[in-house]
């Protein structure tokens, strides 16, 4: 066990700091008599801060377990911008996507009284980011470092964004529009840059490395790592049980981009393709079912186990190569190691 | 003349900066593969240009007309960057009042395959200020001024909308919610930051300026006089002549926290006070003109008269009683004329 505690403690340090840091920002709406809302409340907290925490843990392997006080908590105040920036995301992709519910709640624009204004709340919890990185890094050396991260992170993922929005509609089903080429695209741009890169880059700049080859390095890894956790993200929402997951898979219901799909279109007989056209994206339980049956006789499960094998092969390949003295080698295995074969 | 050329010369150089500004950052979307957008073209020019021609006018009065091409270059940059905030608050204002119809074109959100697309689009605008900022001023002194002015006007601007969202929701009316203290908040900080401050601070940043009561005595002045240009813009929406103005005022339909109204409030017997609640925020003509009737009954225009003579002598006292040495006089006053007594 390391000096910092155990992982439950670590976990209990840094949900405690969200209130302080939300009354922080709150004091500054107050002074100026604007209204109180439950936005960052409602949220920010609730998921499994994965991100949030992986800036701290990055932080300490960086420094050998030896952080001090304020160190930990800087590393946190990170950890929690990363966790703004994804709700900034959730809120305004429930309202592009029409969901109804998120973490088990209503998506919040779908909360009374919420509505539009939800485009409002997202706006503000990004800008509460750049509120806490001036509050609390205004003094350091990498200050507009960390400012600039998360403008180009952020960026990244808004072509992302887009780039699903155009190619899988909620409301437009055409099969044509996916292929595998995409399908990377809209994962690395959507997903991997903020939630693999932008938590240990911040780590990064904080343990005081500047070399640019050393991001590339982490790039390097943390990029296809982020499109392995996806692609186990749309294996796990048709095959994982949803009593582990949490949740009931809607991918196919809702016309998703997603890697089995994708899988799926360059195996398919004309005919089956047929019917991938007449049954993806539909709410019908029969529809979905169909679509299932295929997935089955193209034997997408085992399609997925060869290409998890692989890459793992593959990443762990590519970590032993690494240059450590640029960035130590653990920071990217404790990564891999944390979500390598997960079911949920 | 001043030796920078006419007025029409020195719009004609603003808006033939606007299309190459935009390909470069298309250049960006283009080398990471991205779907071309007609995002930036639809929404940024188009309007009057005010904001972001304030920035070129004002670094000349700083600089006493004499800029190299590199700073005239760059003032008109900054120009384009407040155009570029402005556009992300119009297109996603648009949504949240459901409006149809926005310098004559269809709202972005009401495009054909656009639609809540455009919440997506209204981010990437604001990102690719940050992302001009950086490629064209990360080598100055004052970049991350420039990088903070626009992290707090924008948050300012946010509080703004908030707060004018639930007073004044496009879909329910209710009185009860205006005071002439609300109204001077939204208009504060939804209009008067960005609209008349920023630009403003955005020269005195590329002039030197460093002191913070500089800042302090720009705001001064500043966010009076944008006040005072948003109750211009409630009066005009309802008496101006739409010949002249290039719309027709729809505030009362709208539900809109106008001065009229507020004003009226104040003023009313409670027969009339009935009226009012019965007849604002409907789209028929024949509720419109009830509330038109009540207007003229409380001599609405004369008191706006009274404050528009009062307002301007106040601030031109303001002015008199400015530290020239600080930010130069000329600033407010070319400002203050430009506006005063506008009809349009």
């Amino acid at each position: 066990m390391s000096t910092q505690g155990t992982k439950e403690q670590a976990t209990k340090c840094f949900t405690d700091l969200f209130p302080i840091l939300t009354e922080e920002f709150l004091k500054e709406a107050r002074a100026r008599n604007f209204p109180e809302e439950s936005n960052f409340y409602h949220n920010v907290p609730g998921g499994k801060m994965n991100r949030g925490l992986s800036v701290v843990d990055t932080l300490k392997i960086l420094k050998n377990d030896q952080l001090t006080e304020e160190e930990l908590f800087k590393s946190r105040v990170l950890g929690w911008c990363v966790e703004f920036l994804q709700a900034y995301f959730l809120v305004s992709d429930d309202i592009m996507d029409a969901s109804i519910t998120r973490r088990g709640n209503p998506c919040w624009y779908k909360m009374e009284g919420v509505g539009m204004i939800a485009i409002n709340d997202a706006f503000i919890l990004k800008s509460a980011i750049y509120f806490f990185l001036k509050k609390y890094f205004r003094q350091e050396p990498y200050y507009i470092d960390l400012v600039e991260l998360f403008h180009e992170i952020t960026l990244e993922t808004e072509f992302g964004q887009l780039l699903d929005l155009i190619t899988a509609p909620e409301d437009n089903v055409d099969l044509n529009r996916f292929s595998i080429e995409k399908y990377h695209l809209i994962v690395l741009y959507k997903t991997a840059f903020y939630s693999f890169y932008l938590p240990v880059a911040l780590a990064m700049h904080m343990a005081g490395i500047k070399k640019e080859l050393a991001f590339q390095q982490a790039k390097k890894i943390l990029l296809p790592l982020g499109e392995y956790f996806q692609i186990q993200d749309d294996y796990l929402d048709c095959y994982g049980d949803p009593q582990v997951i949490g949740k009931i898979g809607t991918d196919i219901q809702d016309n998703k981009c997603s890697w089995l799909m994708n899988k799926a279109l360059t195996k398919v007989s004309p005919e089956q393709r047929k019917l991938l056209d007449e049954n993806y994206g539909k709410k019908n339980p029969d529809n979905v079912a169909i679509i299932k049956q295929i997935y089955k006789e193209l034997e997408l499960e085992k399609l997925y186990k060869e290409y998890e094998e692989q890459s793992y092969k593959k990443l762990n390949d590519c970590i032993s190569q690494l240059d450590d003295s640029l960035v130590k080698r653990k920071v990217f295995i404790t990564f891999m190691n944390k979500i390598y074969k997960r079911t949920k």
